[in-house]
């Protein structure tokens, strides 16, 4: 069964596939014919005027793959119209970033005769994205063929596709060209440089340009203190009441290391046309589910889900249950430190290799137990936020993320600030910090990189092999491409990788003045980061859609209160140092009186900090203040005529 | 000499004078012409469309008052056009408040048959002012007659005349019959109810309505504490460790007032209509100069000064001045021990009755001296902070509060730290901030209300007198109103009442748990200052141009950062107290050990606090969100025409 247009790889120069579209495979002939019919209908008739064809396979296959897979395009004046539609902000003829308009089309920078050129790969993704999500039902009152797939005016058919099973995905098809291109100038030539961020952006979006901005600031930031660590590291081994002065470089560095990444995020932003542009009213998410009523501020018919039963089940159930979470967390903790004891214990009565080895077995098994918990947290968290029914994709977000980071903070320095201050064995805590650290990066890189690596590289030889059979020794084409991207792992967004760096984040700033060697560990497993996340991201999972995105969102709140934890654990520390006891030898009180008088002092100097340091560097306020002033006087102007 | 029309009082009935202004009276003729021709012309000539005449005075008067005085005024229509120039938001017929435009003025809910009705006094005053301000040279080079007096195109007119002393004022006129109800049902009636806050605005405008409102607020959400304040008084005089109880709420209190304010300012402004307002491009201030050069935001002409020249006067001189001042604070503060220090001798030589009142001396020698110390810096701080030269009023103003701030803070509770955490003497402390406290609320009381009240009831006398000589019994005519409101005093803005009420919250919530008595005297303070405030806004002063304001501005940030220190300071006296040290009878270490956790609790509850409390009722965003997707909606609807 063959619909509408058909595209096999003889005809494929007719026009270039930017989305595929999968359909399940007992999808009814109706159904698709409707879909297609309205994703290709013209706008005014409230389609989304867009090409879409089916993709055909070989008669001789006998594997029958899923027949029901689509390839979206566009004109390019769709494509620039949707990009006005969408809000793009592009680089003016004076260099400024203006709000995309077709009708100044021609005054923007990039634009060539044709058009080409002002839309990078991404974004024409993104627009065909933003433009399947808005093709709302008219007055289709179930999907054809589905009397139980319920539609009302102005519901996003292909989020109620998508819900019900009927739509199995959508996602960006990856242009080969441009990724050899990309990886080799990323992370094929080992060299010291940069990432090329713009061109990661054009290819993968803000978000994920923003994320790998990030890594490579903060990668760079630690370069300091890795430096510094290091004849701490090899000089100063067992002097370790030497550690006030590497506290104090922390507590700037880490007020100032945030501070900055504000200014270079809004410079990138503004780069990128992010940050001027108005966010774009926001649609349910797709699980959102509720009885049928009015959205308040739209008028228009939608589920719509009491928030007092969201609160209760907010609070009666989600917040007990990570409290037990919690509970546990400290349980697994207890029972590390008996094995802990257990160890030294025989360490102690037979001190030799194989039990001086036993002593950071416990240390191990506890890192792989936390890693463990953390992992179940997560989809415990993810099942528990989305049954909350969170109505917009951001709330769930901030829930989950909160959810999480909360959990993740307990569990992974809960045994850390216990035996820094309540054991005050500051041995122990460098050991303990070296083994968590080191064997939980160990983990995330399997399980991060290597892991999805090896079951991909599986799957790739199956289709190329099934491939080889079909069209012989001839390089795999679009059909082949189609086939192993489809079933490619979905990248499930930057919330792992911010995750795993906040932690990093926490090791370094919490407690690298006891084991100074943590940044160095850190910029190491950074460095791998970068090239195991850029492959993995070209290789091992499917392109994602394009994400707009201004800043790292809830992680730059996560990050600073992070900061100002780390400033309370640092000067505690401090004031536990036998350095700082050797100051006032008589009286505790005296010290600890101290101790906090500068802890409020600095806490009050990185709040001024925070507040003096402007967020966006005065050249891009400028801009930003012109675009705000010409279009005040352009509203003038038209008040003018008016009148 | 009378130029073009002229008003008296038989042909006032022609328009409304709305505005008064007065030139110098030895203005050459033929500027005025070139003036009066400007803010009469068409807008498309680039004039203001405003309505202007000469005020007449009788010829048998003697006296010589300044001819030079003028009433402008304006048509509906044209005051209408202006209210959608300056982005006014009104309410519309379905209840929002939405942007008012000319064309749908008749969808608008107050708008009558003729327009009346939708522009409040205010409004009018400050439409007009706005066209006024915007007055633009278009090619003359100086004013006519006044060849020093440069112009260059697009120099608002008024500025460049107000700065050169050829305009002295320029200010709104009472509306008589309005005044009378306002103030009638103000503070005329004494009964026990809310100020009529809409009314104020309505005559007032919202900056001074925000103020009233929350005073008001402030008073009712004191009462609490004071109705807990006055048992403790009666009953527990001598028991001063009972403290630790009254602390808590306190810091409860404090922050939960602050949160619930914003809400409260959200909702008020947005009833007014300035929450959604968007700010207008600001314009250089009147006394802002520097070499002519372009404005990087407008590309217009404009005057410029390096930002590093700025910095430079600030750093090496203000700040140096404000170190010296708090030094200056200091000493004199040691001073005022050393007069106490005497005092309590001659009391314990000699204990009677003459003696015991010798003991409150040094603490009211202290609060007057403080209060003239506050008033002197007050001049030298707005001298310092004009010299600084900045660009924008809002930057003056916020180096103004931030100087004004620090000073007055240290040096008015400086004394009371001191005494509380060096001397540890709650006695003492109690004594102090008792005096303190009742002497600056009278000498604010009388500085502030009665000396300006006593100087304008011999100033009416005067012209009431010259005016019935004139006339005879006649009522006061418009002629006469105008002279009177002419040599008013200039009502400076609402920020030495903000800061009278800063002080006092910092009285309240730092100490008072030791002298619980503070609130109850705050509250009397408040009562009379509603009334003394109210009185002088309608009969004291000029009635000031309408201020649109959204929330309380700077001041929501002194008062919280107020609070936060509030939170430091009880824990601290919390600490102090005999209670507490009475449950850690061998260990003080361990007491300040609990004390600072429990701070530290404290202050992240608090930040936790005004994160999760939203700033804007619930109800309010969803306006908003409509509001904005609306002009969304509108916007694509403009595309899809335009395609």
């Amino acid at each position: 069964m063959q619909l509408g247009l058909s595209v096999s790889d003889s005809d494929v120069s007719s026009f270039t596939p930017l989305v595929v579209l999968e359909l399940a495979d007992d999808t009814k002939a109706e159904a698709i014919t409707w879909l297609l019919n309205r994703i290709r209908d013209k706008q005014q008739n409230g389609g989304a005027e867009l090409l879409v064809n089916q993709l055909l396979f070989p008669a001789q296959d006998d594997q029958k793959p899923n027949p029901n897979v689509f390839l979206v395009g566009s004109t390019l004046q769709r494509l620039l119209n949707g990009a006005e539609d969408v809000g793009l902000f592009k680089e003016f003829q004076d260099g400024t970033m203006r709000g995309f308009t077709y009708a100044n089309r021609e005054s923007f920078k990039d634009f060539n005769g044709d058009g080409e050129g002002v839309l990078s790969d991404a974004e024409c993704q993104y627009i065909i994205k933003h433009e399947l999500d808005t093709l709302r039902a008219k007055n289709e009152e179930h999907v054809p063929g589905y009397p139980k797939l319920k539609l009302y005016p102005g519901k996003s058919v292909v989020r109620r596709l998508q819900s019900k099973g009927v739509l199995i995905q959508y996602f960006p098809l990856h242009n080969k060209e441009d990724l050899k291109r990309l990886s080799f100038s990323w992370y094929k030539k080992f060299k010291l440089s940069f990432q090329p961020l713009d061109d990661i952006r054009h290819y993968f979006g803000e978000g994920l340009a923003l994320y790998f901005g990030f890594l490579e600031y903060f990668t760079f930031a630690l370069v300091p203190m890795a430096l510094i660590g290091i004849p701490y590291y090899l000089f100063d081994w067992e002097d370790y009441d030497k550690y006030v002065l590497f506290a104090v470089f922390n507590l700037v560095w880490s007020t100032v290391f945030l501070e900055v990444w504000k200014r270079c995020s809004a410079t990138l932003a503004y780069g990128w046309g992010t940050l001027s542009r108005k966010k774009a009213f926001e649609e349910p998410r797709a699980g959102f589910h509720g009885a049928l009523g009015f959205n308040p501020v739209t008028g228009r018919e939608e589920p719509v889900y009491p928030s007092s039963k969201r609160q209760l089940r907010i609070y009666l159930v989600s917040v007990p249950f990570v409290l037990l979470c919690l509970y546990l967390s400290f349980y697994v903790m207890m029972v590390y430190f008996d094995m802990e004891f257990w160890a030294i214990n025989i360490y102690n009565e037979n001190p030799d290799i194989a039990t001086s080895i036993l002593l950071f077995v416990p240390s191990i098994i506890y890192a792989v137990v936390i890693e463990i918990m953390n992992l179940l947290y997560r989809f415990a968290a993810e099942f528990l936020t989305d049954w909350e029914n969170h109505r917009l994709e951001s709330s769930f977000q901030n829930h989950l993320v909160l959810k999480v980071l909360v959990f993740n903070f307990v569990n992974c320095f809960a045994s850390l600030f216990y035996i820094a201050f309540v054991m005050q064995d500051m041995v122990l805590l460098r050991q303990s910090l070296a083994t968590l650290l080191i064997t939980s990066q160990i983990l995330n890189q399997v399980m991060e990189a290597f892991l999805p690596y090896w079951l991909q590289r599986r799957r790739n030889k199956k289709v190329h092999k099934r491939m080889r059979r079909l069209m012989g020794d001839k390089e795999l084409p679009l059909l082949g491409q189609v086939q192993l991207e489809t079933e490619m792992n979905t990248y499930l967004g930057t919330f792992d990788d911010y995750l795993e760096q906040f932690l990093l984040f926490g090791y370094v700033s919490l407690f690298s003045c006891v084991y100074p060697l943590a940044a160095v560990l850190v910029v190491l497993n950074n460095i791998t980061e970068v090239y195991s996340d850029a492959f993995k991201m070209c290789h091992v999972f499917k392109r994602p859609f394009s994400e707009p995105a201004t800043n790292i969102g809830v992680w730059q709140l996560a990050f600073e209160t992070m900061s100002i934890i780390a400033v309370v654990t640092n000067c505690a520390l401090i004031g536990l140092s036998p350095q700082m006891k050797a100051y006032f030898p008589e009286s505790d009180t005296q010290l600890i009186l101290i101790v906090v008088t500068i802890e409020h002092v600095l806490l009050a100097f990185k709040f001024i900090l925070a507040f003096v340091i402007p967020d966006v560097p005065k050249h891009i306020q400028v801009n930003l203040a012109k675009l705000e002033f010409d279009s005040l006087e352009a509203l003038k102007k038209r008040w003018k005529l008016k009148i």
